[in-house]
């Protein structure tokens, strides 16, 4: 079956039999990589689609008495098989994946930080992962010693056999990597800089900043570990992990319809989101255009990452009502405060027969929306990593992060309303942050960062 | 659609429209939920039906231009209510859920220690956990107080509407819970005690022990983490978690075949691992049996939990050579050495021309299987836990968790011949350790324990 972990073929064009699929798969894929028409409608249809993709392993079903529901098996075959290319989104394109493609169920987050001075190597490296991470998401093995006793295998291997997941592989690099090593301090976005401090902030060393940042994410949680344990395999020698983060949303299993995921408080986080599907959108809020220069990040996006802990047992004490208020939306529904559905419109002016605004103007969800004029583009993940060893109490939460195309203007704005007036705040606790300005996507034949190196 | 979680529904029975329903329900699971007849081809047909549960958002998928492969519709529908309830492992019966039962993807493992001197608080906690769990395993929210404004909810909320993914949650008491405190001295089983010190052993006390060992485990990280936070949430006043480990396998998504999982040094981990769906070999293997005394843990297991790291960088500097003399094993089939399949017999008395073993004695699975008399059933879990702060390196590997009836002369005997010869200890190193009485099944109307309190 086609989009399975395999070796690579040598010499064969990747996941095709022929030039003529190749190019097929390309001319389907080419449009959700580049995200502009991959809308919430799309996203779910694809969801589906991967489910019926789950039948390819026909010959079981089919001798398991219920095969008379697959009648139409032969439509069904080459059904899967364009779902299974489903399952793969192109590493190549005008912009990188992983930005507006529909949110995977999971994420490996890393941070690196160079270890050389030399920028010949840093380039190396990039052309390197730019290698291993097209193998990695189209689901081939990386490079050709895997069946070589007598040297250590190009690829790891735990997620051989494993189906490519929609793995995507997204690169950024933070301030410092402007700091003079390389010789780009020209080539610093004016005004690219850590995040300011924010009320309340409680940050930790340990989960701040990096000279480079890697969000890898798929379907699949073996998949993304393989992916993020071999970029930092490659990249012995020349980089270091800073710091990690995995985290997780509902998988499509569980949740066959897609709806809006909820993060560990139960509250729907999403709903507000702007609409992937359109371009002119996108072009607005997310990817930086040439004119707002430098020349080398045009189409590219800035990422925000925020660590955000959870007190947990603190949110658990609190009433039902509180909940609500906090966020400004009913718990169950998502919709807004006195409306019935997570879609209904948000109506900040709406007030109660005694006259009292029905959405609190500290909640979440008032002061995030603000006038409405500002947008983001969030794409974060619940985390949950064992227990505090200071206090005994989970250390789980929320790994913010939001694409937008001018950090300040955009992320920073909301941030400060927020950290200083959001009712939500006593509940959460800001622990990381970490900014990257993410490259435009790569050509076929280029290599991550080949704009700016 | 059932199966989706919701709140019960006052006095209608979980996930049915009528007792019929809920009796056919129960009689289609009741077997595999005591797993004697929850064998490899059940478990790969129930990964294909789940995928077909998926299809359930029919709407969206007949007006996607695929409808015609949907044609037989109605039946179609029908399988899919058949294979929602499959999304089921049934909380009660003879055996406790999630020791026989076919691995799922993702594990919440958790140790508890008490913090109460009085049995009748204990007895509480477990009256307590048996009703959360009957209701987070049916998939249906905790408790009635979840639309309550003025209350907390007695639901966390965050798996609200999600499939009950299969979870199981499996309980035990260690050593310490014998300790005197409830007078239960006089019923600990004779020789239960924690592990001895293995030779190699670097063990933590931060991921040892404990008075009480929860399993939880399901096809969705976000259901199972709401599992053991509920839990958790549940215990406060009577017991504080002590530690706690994520771990994960592929997802079916990634994998519809459910071949042998692999470990993180990318070899299949469980091709030797007895079948579940012959009776006499759990019994033989895994169930305590009254006769073996002590009376309440008859239908019981033992549980051993070892957090094993592995030196994932030192690994990946091996050749291929090595790493498969080390686990005796072909990484990319699994077949044993010299063999082509992975379910080819291991003969270790195979030789090459020269008269060498094929098998390296020293190698695992040489070590492992021994004469072939010992056996246990092995239910391990990848982790990755972000970086040793002390190291750089990633702080990953193996949740090993075995279940056998006689943890001395089953685990204990493999244990010790590994630790003192494996090759494989070159590059792992436990860094955990507890043992956990697992009992009997619970009954409609009993509750956890109580064969013994």
């Amino acid at each position: 079956m086609k989009g399975f972990r395999r070796q690579k073929e040598q010499g064969a064009p990747q996941h095709a039999e022929s030039h003529k699929e190749q190019a097929d798969l390309e001319k389907k894929d080419a449009q959700p990589a580049d995200g502009e028409l991959s809308g919430k409608s799309t996203t779910v249809s694809r969801r589906e689609l991967l489910k019926l993709a789950g039948v390819g392993g026909l010959g079981l079903l089919l001798g398991g008495g219920v095969g008379a529901v697959l009648s139409a098996g032969q439509r069904l075959e080459s059904m899967v098989t364009e779902a299974d290319t489903q399952d793969v989104v192109p590493f190549y394109g005008k912009h990188q994946a992983g930005i507006v493609t529909p949110a995977q169920d999971f994420i490996c987050f890393a941070a690196f930080d160079l270890t050389t001075s030399d920028k010949e190597q840093v380039r190396s490296l990039f052309k390197a992962w730019t290698e291993a991470s097209a193998a990695m998401t189209s689901g081939t093995l990386i490079g050709t010693d895997n069946e070589n006793l007598n040297l250590p295998p190009s690829d790891t291997g735990e997620a051989a056999g494993l189906s490519p997941s929609r793995t995507t592989i997204t690169f950024g690099v933070g301030p410092s990597f402007f700091d003079g090593r390389y010789g780009l301090a020209g080539f610093k976005p004016a005004g690219f800089r850590e995040l300011p401090r924010f009320q309340g902030d409680a940050l930790e060393e340990q989960w701040c900043g990096g000279d480079i940042g890697v969000q890898v994410c798929a379907n699949d949680l073996q998949v993304a570990f393989h992916a993020l344990r071999n970029l930092a395999r490659i990249a012995r020698g020349t980089a270091v992990l800073r710091w990690t983060q995995e985290g997780f949303q509902r998988t499509a299993q569980a949740d066959p319809a897609g709806s809006t995921p909820r993060n560990l408080l139960g509250f729907k986080d999403g709903t507000g989101n702007p609409d992937t599907s359109k371009a002119d959108e996108m072009k607005r809020l997310v990817w930086t255009q040439s004119s707002d220069g430098p020349a080398w990040m045009g189409n590219g996006s800035y990422m925000a990452v925020r660590r955000v802990r959870m007190r947990i047992e603190v949110w658990d004490r609190s009433t039902l009502g509180d909940q609500e208020d906090t966020f400004g939306r009913h718990r169950s529904s998502g919709a807004p405060l006195g409306k019935a559905k997570e879609f209904d419109k948000l109506d900040l002016t709406a007030t109660s027969p005694e006259g009292k605004p029905l959405t609190p103007p500290t909640s979440h969800v008032a002061l995030a929306h603000g006038d409405g004029s500002i947008n983001i583009l969030r794409r974060s993940y619940s985390y949950s990593s064992g227990l505090d060893k200071q206090t005994g109490q989970l250390d789980a939460g929320l790994l913010f992060i939001s694409y937008q195309r001018d950090l300040f203007k955009q992320f920073v704005h909301i941030q400060e309303k927020l950290a200083r007036n959001d009712k939500l705040n006593e509940y959460i606790v800001h622990k990381g942050s970490a900014v990257f300005a993410c490259f435009p996507g790569v050509s076929q034949g280029g290599y991550i960062g080949d704009t700016l190196l």
